[in-house]
C-alpha cells in the first residue's frame, strides 16, 4: 500500500489483517494525535468494544473491521467441529449490535455471512470463503477511495478551500478516505488547495484526525471550532464543503456526523455547494428517507468532559445524538465512486 | 441583594466590592463548575489579568469591574499627592486595551474617568466622586437586568424552551443576567420554562457557567454541544432563542460569541425566533454598522487543547475569534431595559 503522495508520505491503514491473519491490527483513534498506537483484535469482544468505543471508527472502516472481525471471532469459536452458519449469525448480530447508524456496518457483515450460508459444508472452507470477502471488502474501499478522490478532482481548483467536518480521511477508510480523496489526490497532482476542519465536538475527530492527517500529508488545513464555520462564510473564507456519510437514504438524505446538517443549512445560506463522498456500500436503498434512520444517542459523559477533565456541573441534562441527517434538498452532489451524482436523487432496490 | 427566586436561592454576585472597598471582588469564572472561588482584585495588573484571562467575563460584568477596577487602582497610586486626571486617563487606557470588543468596557471607563477630569482638585473628592460612579455603574446595572428580565417576559410562555448561547446570565452581569434575566423572573413567577444551552467552544462559557447558574437556580437546563443546535431546531424542539451582546451598532448589527451569527442563520431557516437581550449600554451609536466592529482574535491554545489535555496536532492552523457579528436582518427583537425593540433598528448619536 503506498500513499498518494509518493514515498515520503507512508499510507495510512487503519484497519488491516495483521500478520499471520489470526486478529484484526487497527490504528487506535482514541490515542490521536498524541500517540499512535496500533492495536491487535483477536476476538469478538475485542472487535465490539474497538467499534463501540471508536477506537476504530468512520463508516467504511467500521464496516471493513466488522467482516475481518466477523472472520477472526468465527476462526476461534469452540463450536465442536467448527462454527456453523447460525454460529456465525449470531457472532455478525453481535458485532452489528455495536453501533446503529451507520449501513456498512451490516452491509459488509451480511457480505461475509453469505458465505457461511447454505447447506453445512467444510468448516475450514466456509473460513476461508469469509477470510476471502473480508479482504475483497477491504480492497474493494482501498479502490473505491481512490475513485471518489478522481470524481472529486473535479470540485478543485487551484487555492480551493475545503471545509470539512469530523474525519472522513484514511482514518475512516481502508484507503485514502471519502471527502479527504479528492484532497489527497490534488496535492499528489501538485494542486495548491487547503482545508479547513471543524474541530467536531463531542469527540474532536476533526481536531484528533482530521489535522493529524491532513498535516502528515503536508496539506494546509486550518482548525477552528463548530462554531466558527459560519463567520468563515460571512467573509468569504470557504469555497466548498465536502463531507462524509454513514449512511444515504433512496431519496438522497444523508446521515452523518453531528452537525454536518448545520453546516448545510448554513452552506445553502451563503451560496456555497455542499458536496457528500461516499462509496456506494454507504447507500441504503431499502431507507426511504432520513426519518428511518435511526441515530445513535451516545453517552452523556461525552458532552461534560474532555480528557477526564469535567466541564459541566453535575446533574445536568445532555442529549448527545452522534449523527443528523441533512435533507438531499441541501445536498449539492454525492460523490461516489461511481461518479458524481447530482439531485434528484433515486437509489432504487437495484441500486 | 437578593435572588429572584427567593431565599432558598442566594444571589450570584459576580463583581462586587471587596469588604471595606479597597479590591474589587469577583467569582472566579476559570474555576467554575468545579469550584467556587472568590478573587478580590487590588491592582490594576490584577484587575487587567483578570478581564484578559476571564477570570470575569460578559460585557456588562467587565464594564462594572473595570469600573470599580479603574477607582482601586487610581487609589492605590503612587504619585505624589494622589492620582492626577491624567493619570486616570492612563489607568484607564491600560484597562480598556485588554478586551476590544465589548462597548461596556470604554463605555463604563469613560464614565468614571469624566468624574476624574476638569481642573485639579482634592484628590479624595475626585476619587470619592469616581467611587460614587462605579458604584452607580454596577447598581444601575442590576436594576437594568430585572429591567430586561420585565420586558423579556413578554417573550415566554408556559413550557417554553429557549436556546441559549455562551452566557449571558448572573454571571456575566452586575445582576440577573440579561438574556437569563427573563428566564429568572419566569421560574420565580411559577412558569415552566426550560434552557437549551450550547457548551459554546472553545471556553465552555455555556457548559461551566450557564449550565452551573441555571441548575443551580432549579431551572430546567439541557447541555448539548453548539453543531446539535441544528438537529433540535429541525426536530422542533426549540421554540426561541435568546442571546446576549457585546456591542450593537447604530444600525442593529449585533457582535456576540462566536456563533452567535450561524445560530441566527440556523433560527431564521426554521422560523425560530431570534433575540438579542443586552442593556442599553451595549448599544454603540458611534459604531455604524457591524463591520466597524474590531473582533478579538484570542490565542490558538484555546482551540487546541481543553483542561491541560492537548487535542490536535502541533503545528496545526488555528483561527480563534471570540466573537461573530449577526446582521441586524436577522435579529427578531432587541430587549433592553428601556423596553423591547423591533426592526428596522436606528440608534442615533443621540441614543
Amino acid at each position: 500500500v503506498t500513499s498518494p503522495l509518493g514515498a515520503g508520505h507512508p499510507a495510512i491503514e487503519s484497519v488491516r489483517w495483521a500478520p499471520g491473519g489470526r486478529a484484526v491490527r487497527i490504528i487506535d483513534q482514541r490515542r490521536l494525535p498524541g500517540e499512535y498506537v496500533e492495536r491487535d483484535l483477536a476476538t469478538l469482544e475485542e472487535v465490539c468494544d474497538a467499534i463501540r468505543t471508536l477506537a476504530v471508527r468512520g463508516a467504511p472502516a467500521i464496516g471493513i473491521c466488522a467482516a475481518m472481525g466477523l472472520v477472526v471471532a468465527a476462526e476461534r469459536d469452540d463450536t465442536p467441529g467448527g462454527a456453523t452458519s447460525a454460529r456465525v449469525a449470531e457472532l455478525a448480530r453481535a458485532i452489528a449490535a455495536t453501533r446503529p447508524t451507520a449501513v456498512n456496518l451490516t452491509w459488509a457483515l451480511d457480505r461475509v455471512s453469505r458465505r457461511a450460508a447454505g447447506p453445512e459444508g467444510d468448516p475450514a472452507r466456509m473460513l476461508a470463503a469469509m477470510r476471502a470477502e473480508a479482504t475483497a471488502i477491504l480492497e474493494e474501499d482501498r479502490a473505491s477511495c481512490r475513485a471518489i478522490g478522481e470524481a472529486g478532482l473535479s470540485l478543485l481548483a487551484e487555492g480551493s478551500r475545503v471545509l470539512t467536518h469530523c474525519n472522513a480521511g484514511a482514518l475512516a477508510t481502508g484507503g485514502i478516505g471519502t471527502a479527504l480523496a479528492p484532497l489527497y489526490l490534488a496535492a499528489a497532482q501538485g494542486l495548491r488547495v487547503e482545508a479547513i476542519a471543524t474541530e467536531t465536538r463531542p469527540l474532536l475527530q476533526g481536531s484528533r484526525l482530521t489535522a493529524w492527517e491532513l498535516g502528515r500529508a503536508g496539506i494546509p488545513a486550518t482548525l477552528v471550532t463548530d462554531s466558527m464555520v459560519s463567520s468563515l462564510m460571512a467573509a468569504g473564507d470557504v469555497d466548498l464543503c465536502l463531507v462524509g456519510a454513514d449512511r444515504i437514504a433512496a431519496n438522497g438524505d444523508v446521515a452523518n456526523k453531528i452537525g454536518t446538517y448545520g453546516l448545510a443549512v448554513l452552506a445553502r445560506y451563503h451560496g456555497i455547494p455542499f458536496h457528500v463522498a461516499a462509496p456506494w456500500s454507504t447507500i441504503a436503498p431499502g431507507t426511504a428517507t432520513g426519518a428511518d434512520i435511526r441515530i445513535e444517542e451516545r453517552d452523556a459523559a461525552e458532552v461534560v468532559s474532555l480528557g477526564g477533565v469535567r466541564t459541566a456541573p453535575d446533574g445536568i441534562r445532555v442529549r448527545n445524538p452522534a449523527f443528523d441527517v441533512t435533507p438531499a434538498a441541501l445536498v449539492t452532489s454525492i460523490i461516489t465512486d461511481r461518479g458524481v451524482l447530482v439531485p434528484p436523487y433515486h437509489f432504487g432496490p437495484g441500486t
